[in-house]
């Protein structure tokens, strides 16, 4: 791809643009979705019954289980496992098994975040046990066929559509006691999701229509909670309730869209970060965003970044995302979680290494150098 | 729902929308689609070896055989059946399930336009045979779990995921024959669907994803045929082929919101306008889009037409679709394909029947009366 003197990919015409072949292929896969708040335990219910199932068997953590096992109340629960641990060791994951095989459960409920609902599905992988997912943080795990398990520090992970959940029930109400700092990061994890998916390796028009519209939700979730902070009247709860329904809609909509575009720039950058020096997720993804974007930007129709602009409602992307993050008071600086000036040469490296070869504009050491500045 | 003394509902702020509360069942599906212009012969290979078969049947009209021989050539097709007929009568689809069991076929490959995929649903309906769809025209039901067969006259149709095809195989050179007007048609008529996704019974975020994407796809695509319309150079012929793709790809998203999210008003009144008095499908659909979308607008962000306004680039949503209907030459008047003015107190009988009960506008019979007039 020609780029001019200062290194940026000029814009191509419309013309020319939709020139460019439409070549992909997609899978779509099976799950159903059941909304509504407050509706937790009824979706169960009748996810249970349409499964066929009547002795499930509940994963969750010990400090959820009182209410999970009132969301589960009347479904014939056989057996409940409460021993979740972070990224799914492989030794608990056994124990799961063994649990789940010794009360022959028929089905696997899991209620938490993203290692409860890893562990229902390293269960799945071995037995082919359906699974209903009902999130209590905005991870995202729920809407993936990718599961986990570490063993002697190293993770190996895998894709498999057993353990895609059959059901995910989502309910505003399981989420509403998550500190706001926490909601944001999550939901901005999540835009960037939606971001990358726009030139992502597996880039199409049925992720960009899961990834535009997730982004959408997220934008008019984030900022309506921000905005009903501190309000303490009814109006303001009711619109609280309401924004996390939509942040929680678009989580939905950009794990779809990464799962099935796979992963672009900004997620490789974030995979060193996290990786090489140990910075928490969601704000890693947070912070990166916005110079990730401004990044790819310079290529314009080719990164489809327009259509982010009119999700934000302005003329540039990059300046109503910088809007988002006032308004929502995200957090900016990869400083103040743990990355130092003298991390960027090894990140750099890796980054590039890394970095996908289809990305629309080149990715040099240059460049990222003085991105990983930017957001330091 | 109040409304003003003119009978329109008055728009909501955006503060009550908010708070409308978001609850939705949502039933995604697997399919794999493979898309690509040239690829046909390829990607059917793929497909016939990714579901392990070898011995597959082509189901195929008369008319398209030979062509759909060369597609299939080297998958050891087992049995070919060409006696396609218009709304898969059960004699044709029971002679179809008979060559089948014969042959000892395991896959079904259906090139050709709705009735052909409509006889391979018949025969995957009793065999549960795996489904490649190689679409010929617009039609849409290669995206759908929806069967159809009639006996003496009587149409009966079925939803049954046995029968949604596991691959579709998108080609834009099979439909380059296709005559402009019927493209133009087909092309609206999904536009259509997209737009009644927007208030339809089960909307939600999931088919708004699909639905606006479409949209889009379809305007730009549409937009484009009729730009590259009579460009007799190598740029316009280039340019005829994206945008059969954008068209075509529009098309597969339009199918997947419709399919979701049900008949809104503008279905339920083309239903009665083809169902009794027998007018054609495509042109019926693109004529009384506008006029639906007039009457619904009225209901503003309840009926998310502020979103299509997006899609169009304009202010206003019905000013917009105006003027893509004058770019793009579109069939305007129902007086023309059939329908007269005696019909319409008829119609408007069956219409408030059948309308949806949640419609965002209410549906009267003054109201019908004055749409139709306008569409005659």
């Amino acid at each position: 791809m020609p780029t001019d003197d200062r290194g940026r990919t000029p814009q191509r015409t419309q013309r020319e643009r939709k020139m460019t072949p439409l070549t992909f292929n997609h899978r779509l896969l099976t799950q159903e979705v059941r909304f509504g708040t407050g509706l937790a335990a009824v979706n169960v219910g009748q996810a249970v019954t349409s499964l066929g199932a009547n002795r499930p068997m509940l994963i969750t953590s010990a400090r959820e289980e009182s209410q999970a096992r009132r969301i589960t109340d009347g479904t014939g629960v056989a057996a409940v496992f409460t021993d979740v641990v972070m990224h799914v060791p492989r030794e608990v994951a056994e124990r799961a098994r063994r649990v789940a095989a010794d009360a022959d459960v028929d089905a696997l409920i899991a209620i938490g975040g993203g290692s409860t609902i890893g562990l229902a599905k390293a269960v799945a992988l071995t037995s082919g046990l359906p699974i209903i997912a009902v999130p209590t943080t905005y991870a995202g795990s729920e809407a993936t066929a990718v599961w986990g398990m570490t063993e002697n520090r190293t993770k190996t992970t895998g894709t498999d559509t057993a353990v895609l959940p059959r059901v995910v029930v989502y309910d505003s109400d399981l989420l509403s006691t998550l500190p706001t700092g926490m909601t944001v990061a999550s939901g901005l994890n999540a835009l960037a999701h939606c971001v990358d998916s726009l030139w992502a390796p597996k880039a199409d028009p049925i992720n960009r229509a899961h990834a535009l519209e997730g982004a959408r939700l997220l934008r008019d979730g984030l900022v309506g909670l921000s905005a009903a902070h501190g309000a303490a009247d009814e109006v303001g709860a009711a619109q609280e309730v309401a924004s996390r329904e939509l942040t929680l809609a678009g989580c939905y909509l950009a794990a779809l869209s990464f799962s099935s575009a796979g992963a672009g720039l900004h997620h490789k950058i974030c995979h060193v970060l996290g990786g090489t020096f140990n910075l928490p997720h969601a704000e890693t993804h947070a912070i990166v965003l916005p110079h990730v974007l401004r990044f790819n930007a310079a290529a314009g129709d080719a990164a489809h970044v327009g259509r982010l602009a009119e999700v934000f409602g302005v003329e540039d992307a990059v300046d109503g995302l910088e809007e988002l993050y006032e308004r929502i008071n995200a957090p900016r600086h990869l400083g103040e979680i743990g990355f130092t000036k003298d991390n960027i040469p090894e990140a750099t490296e890796h980054i590039v290494a890394a970095a996908p070869k289809d990305n629309p504009v080149p990715v040099t050491e240059d460049a990222m150098t003085r991105l990983l500045m930017q957001a330091l």
